[in-house]
């Protein structure tokens, strides 16, 4: 929303409260949901974005033709689904949520799981900006935010393996200094600050 | 493919066998992929549909303006996540893929887990298509594709509890009669042979 010029409030969610009001907004009780002034209520990130690409058009963060938008979505699913399931979910649920929800202790081998797997998605990024400017193709895109914020929430755990993958870490360096993603970089978790070099534009 | 009038020749892929073919089609390693005649190779489904859509624009299965739309693809992620995560993959995984890959005898607590949670869905189904002639609103669409995509899974092991659910059974008796839900019906995976009704138009 802030690469297409949109001002939005957040607010935050508990989701694991499962409040009635905000299950009235999306049974399914998932978060992101976005509430359009004098519009629909919308939830599930996809549907949000590709509403945002309908109704704002410009700048167009899917691609120009059917085939590059069809690549930034597969990119999006990429992210979205394996490095999540490889990577985000292992790591975050294990160091920040059992922490939140009192679950108990991390369990280090779902740690080193996603640890261990994070080295092939830094390589595939590494691979895509070979021959492109950025991920999807020669315009910034969806396929760049998706995988910049599983990748900035990994950071937030000081658990990207950056000295080892200098190509992954020059698009990431790219992507940190656009003016959209300085609001994400001063998000902080209560309780849990991130590392000094989180928010460093020179990590 | 089949609302839209469009030929597809469809293979079996065995995505456990990891063939390098395969993965140099789609390096996720995952189904579908679609590859179009001199033009692109796609995946991830919702690439898919969308490139679809954006090519083959008629009749449209997503809906007229973006907040239809948006709810069109809100509901197509409820079943691809909520209902696939809670039902498909519990009662898929225990009953046919343990069997396929010779992964060891079923799980009971998996699959009462898969059939408790299954009612919730049927009663959404219900709830729906209540106010609405299809799931997403007047037209068919997405959502019924995907609703009916999972729920013809659990129907081929017998799973759906339709005698509880006389609502969406009625829905569903109106997307097995589509002309392109046809070929679905015919799949057979060998080896396991579906019950008697599951390609009956009168179940």
């Amino acid at each position: 929303m802030a690469e297409k010029k949109l001002d939005v409030e957040t607010r935050i969610e508990k989701v694991w409260e499962r409040r009635d009001e905000f299950l009235a907004l999306n049974p399914a009780g998932t978060v992101p949901v976005l509430e359009v002034p004098s519009g629909p209520v919308l939830s599930n990130s996809s549907a949000i974005t590709e509403y945002l690409e309908e109704v704002h058009t410009e700048p167009g963060l899917l691609g120009r033709d059917p085939a590059s938008r069809a690549e930034t979505r597969r990119l999006v699913g990429w992210f979205d689904e394996k490095f999540h399931y490889e990577v985000t979910e292992l790591l975050v649920y294990e160091k920040i949520t059992k922490r939140l929800l009192s679950l108990g202790e991390p369990n280090s081998a779902a740690i080193r799981a996603g640890n261990t797997n994070i080295h092939v998605h830094m390589d595939y990024i590494a691979w895509l900006s070979e021959d492109r400017r950025w991920l999807g193709g020669d315009d910034f895109s969806l396929a760049d935010i998706a995988a910049a914020a599983h990748l900035s929430c990994i950071d937030y755990l000081g658990d990207v393996p950056w000295d080892e993958h200098g190509r992954a870490k020059d698009w990431y360096a790219r992507v940190k200094s656009r003016p959209s993603f300085r609001g994400i970089l001063g998000d902080h978790i209560p309780g849990y600050p991130p590392p000094k070099q989180y928010a460093d534009l020179d990590f």
